[in-house]
């Protein structure tokens, strides 16, 4: 009797049993992720950056999320500010470096020519390029920050530059040497504020976009803002700049910026609705392990590593 | 009269005083690399391969490094049988991936209507994704690879993915579990053969380059036979495919390939002419060091560590 409805479980659960069969991919654990484990990001901490259309009329739309509390706010409050202002319609993208960057903004080296930043814009100092780590109340191992107390999430592989966590959805170094500090860190789409020469920290005012790989020697010495979660295609295409550090040496060549939006400026309809795979979850947790360990039908030697800039946080749109 | 001395050599001095007080940059250090430290490269390992011209009528060049012995040469040698077959002559581009790769070849997946291979070409076996390394015969340190006997040149900074060194430049990846295997790893520009599921190990004939951030995870999965040295730009710049993988939906789109020609092919004068910086020379020491402890003007915290693929092997071009 038992051997019969082991049999007929078999028989039902046959399609189960070839599906797991299948190594997972990256793909598959976010598919199989629950709904309970994505988080929706506010629209208000979305830019959304419209190019003038491309050469055949094709619109070109990049949508850009923003860092959460507590990193790099007095940046962030910037970018908020002069979003509202519609500071960058008319503005540009005018230089683009292969394997480096995509930057925009006004881009006048002439002070007295530039464009007027708007009013309340602060003055951010060099030690906002990292934020505090405070020790978890009940068992003093996870670090959790403020004012989200979100679990930091340690990223249990390799790195090059340093320890690595992730925090509400977001890939970020720790201090190995005592300093108890946390930092966002360059990957590919990470959007950062150009600047001067130290101790000039920038205003936000010029951004720039990372299009290859990750220069992860800026982190901590340019402060990272966000990371554009749809469009970056539009930016990495962009013919590579002539000029000295890569600007376009033709006025002509720049790219023409429409607008820039803070998402819960926009019409309902037109609201740019996302969410991410909570980074604190076990399907990210299986993701973060699959990725390092390719073994489906395509792989041969699975790496036994992983890259952090390798995980990309996965990041979807919703309705619509 | 020491003292005058002493004055009238630090007058004498300033000048190298006030460079020396400069922190080194990665571009000061290959500045001052002497030209010993440079080493040719053979046109013959060359393949340059000629785009129709972009919309403007800008004609697109693109010159690929072939890896040298004892790596991947199966693959080598086909890729050498196809380019003097004059086989690539009007294919294309026909897959481009943000953050991943473009593709070129016949791209044709029905078989019966493929281009047929020239003659002579060989079936690659997956070991031959990794070669073997032996001890140094003198103190059994250092690492020779046959035939060439270069000098393996560990790199001592960390890596997500395993021990990784260079030799004749190129980086590499060691087994680091006792395998005494190395291997050739996926930079940005690196060179790769496309191929069907394990197995197949590819013949070649369809290539890719990597245009995003390393896809280490490839590494011993998928053949590097080589790395774009100029150019590469004309790759990273195309339109993003819209079919299945990143195929080009619409066959109008496929960049079409004019021609590629291996280097000594060429008439002398068009002969593309190349140098890199020896890994084993004291100057590529000093740029690694360099490239992972910036401290020039433009930074402020040094990252003490550097990504492999961060450390690009100095390659420039001579004699126009």
């Amino acid at each position: 009797m038992r051997t019969v409805l082991a049999l007929a479980l078999l028989a039902a659960s046959a399609p189960l049993f070839a599906q797991d069969a299948q190594p997972p991919t990256p793909d598959s654990v976010i598919a199989a992720a629950s709904a309970g484990e994505w988080r929706a990001i506010d629209p208000a901490d979305l830019a959304v950056m419209t190019l003038a259309p491309d050469r055949d009329g094709k619109p070109r739309r990049i949508v850009i999320q923003l860092l959460p509390p507590p990193f790099s706010q007095g940046w962030v409050e910037n970018i908020r500010t002069l979003a509202r202002a519609h500071w960058w319609d008319g503005t540009s993208v005018y230089r683009v470096v292969d394997n480096w960057v995509a930057q925009w903004g006004d881009g006048e080296d002439n002070e007295a020519q530039a464009r007027p930043l708007p009013p309340g814009m602060n003055v951010v100092a060099e030690s906002d390029y990292v934020t505090p780590v405070q020790p978890g109340p009940e068992d003093g191992r996870d670090f959790i920050l403020t004012p989200q107390r979100e679990e930091i999430v340690i990223n249990r592989w390799l790195d090059s530059y340093t320890v690595t966590a992730f925090v509400a959805g977001w890939p970020i170094g720790l201090d190995d040497s005592g300093g108890r500090t946390a930092w966002p860190v360059h990957c590919y789409g990470s959007v950062g504020v150009a600047r001067d020469l130290s101790p000039d920290t920038g205003t936000g005012a010029e951004l720039y976009a990372v299009i290859g790989h990750a220069p992860r020697q800026l982190d901590r010495n340019i402060a990272v803002v966000g990371r554009v979660i749809e469009g970056i295609e539009h930016l990495a295409t962009l013919p590579r700049g002539r000029g000295d550090a890569g600007v376009y040496d033709d006025a002509a060549l720049r790219v023409p910026i429409l607008s820039v939006r803070l998402g819960d400026e926009l019409a309902e309809d037109e609201r740019p609705r996302f969410e991410y795979l909570a980074s604190d979850s076990e399907s990210f947790a299986r993701y973060v392990q699959v990725r390092a360990n390719r073994n489906d039908a395509f792989y041969r030697t699975p790496a036994g590593g992983v890259d952090l800039c390798n995980v990309q946080v996965p990041v979807r749109r919703v309705r619509g």
